[in-house]
């Protein structure tokens, strides 16, 4: 794989997302963060429930998690959730995302996953194989638009 | 404030805090570095609303967060959350987590959060008043137990 | 009013929402009837925050809630949600849901709402003004599908 | 079984659970329905994957859930938690809940569980073995204490 590979997803700030401060509870950008790259397995045919039957891999179990806050949202907002995988180590993976309102970049943040499967008792890294990437490249699209902010830095 | 000020709480892992792999579905886990974060503060006699109140301040907002995931939890786990501020900044302060269960480190990670208030019609980051630290340090406790895992990476 | 009015939205199970036995933690399905009709509401021009700064309303908090769960269902799963009020009480409202995955009736159930508003220190409970019901009513569709299950019991 | 069997644990509403309208947003209370549960299965010395293990059930499903929510609550305040089990149907128990705050009953529901296991490919609702009820009836507790709301009304 010599391209980065890339998704695009959509979510709705809901109701019970939010807080008494009226802004999302933060850790609601993970699930968010989660949910994209489920939507991307699942636009590629596959789902983590087959991931376990192909591979026996137990949920691609996150190793690190990072987010940066720049923009709070709220209620009824309608987020773009774009996913970016630039390259697939041996076995694991990293993840990049940018949550976006309209043209305003609002949360950026990745995850590292990892490839483990149940061998025997325990549970094991084991190599990625070849065609988990080659399934996501099928449905990447190279539309990481391009929104920057002026300077990396938060709202206030 | 010379000493870095800690606090530490508990919380258990419920059913519903699992997904289908049996683990803990990670966000759960920045649902307990705030929470901790909340205990604290009505340890030492605060709470978000009080905040509110006294220092016209929404929320103590996040700007960034970050989790390392070294052990998975399930079900029934009995963790400790320990909470730790090196220092405060001017504006804002980062907090140090880490989730043990007996002697095992299970997560480590860190919030930035601000000191953010209306003005006007508008939110503006402004100092942290020295006595949100006194606050906190009151009910510090010099209990950061000497946890450490051997190697810093996961368990598989 | 004379004609019941009805709305209907769609989501998606997501892994984080499922439990250990691979199907929705049920307390979700509350998150999705919630949901509904916060759909329902911005389809009307009108949202949780437009209430409270037109009425004064404080979230038209729920009385009651009940739902029966017929047939699970999982991650991955496209959940359509019909939510359909039959009449407005004069203070408050009863919202009944029922979700399906294409032609199978999955949970039904229902919320009461009531119209509350800060009076000076208090809550209390106001009658619901006219032009609510009218809002919604506008966005209304008959299309709440003959979907029926034959007995109305669970598929164990 | 001739007796009520009841158990009683305890939650603090934490500042993610509540909504922007400062009260907790209300499928969290089913949550701690079902947390309740949970701790009620621990104490006795089980668990779901005990009951998995030992009878091939599948999370105890629920079948119907109902809630009555009389007074709101909020981030920091302490809910006792009572559930109740009058009696054991064949293939199906119903728990009944009720959250207190000191002597302020808040909300009351109950939850409809069935007993179900794997056969073969399906799922299939069979007896309930009387050593389950036998188990938590051990940790069984007479104190479902005499905290009574004058009329079963909301408090607006």
């Amino acid at each position: 794989m010599n391209e980065p590979l890339s998704f695009t997803t959509a979510f709705t700030v809901e109701w019970g997302d939010c807080d008494p401060a009226r802004i999302v509870f933060y850790p609601h950008y993970f699930y968010w963060f989660d949910t994209a790259f489920q939507h991307w397995l699942r636009s590629a045919g596959l789902s983590q429930a087959l991931l376990t039957e192909r591979y026996g891999v137990v949920g691609t179990p996150i190793l690190e998690a990072h987010a940066k806050f720049l923009v709070a949202s709220t209620d009824g907002d309608r987020l773009l959730a774009e996913a970016r995988i630039e390259r697939f180590g041996p076995k694991r993976f990293r993840i990049d995302y940018r949550l976006v309102r309209g043209a305003q970049l609002l949360v950026e943040g990745w995850e590292v996953r990892a490839w483990v499967a149940k061998v025997g008792d325990r549970l094991r890294s084991l190599p990625i194989p070849p065609e988990f990437g080659e399934a996501l490249a099928k449905v990447s699209v190279d539309e990481i638009r391009p929104v920057r902010v002026g300077a990396d830095r938060p709202h206030w």
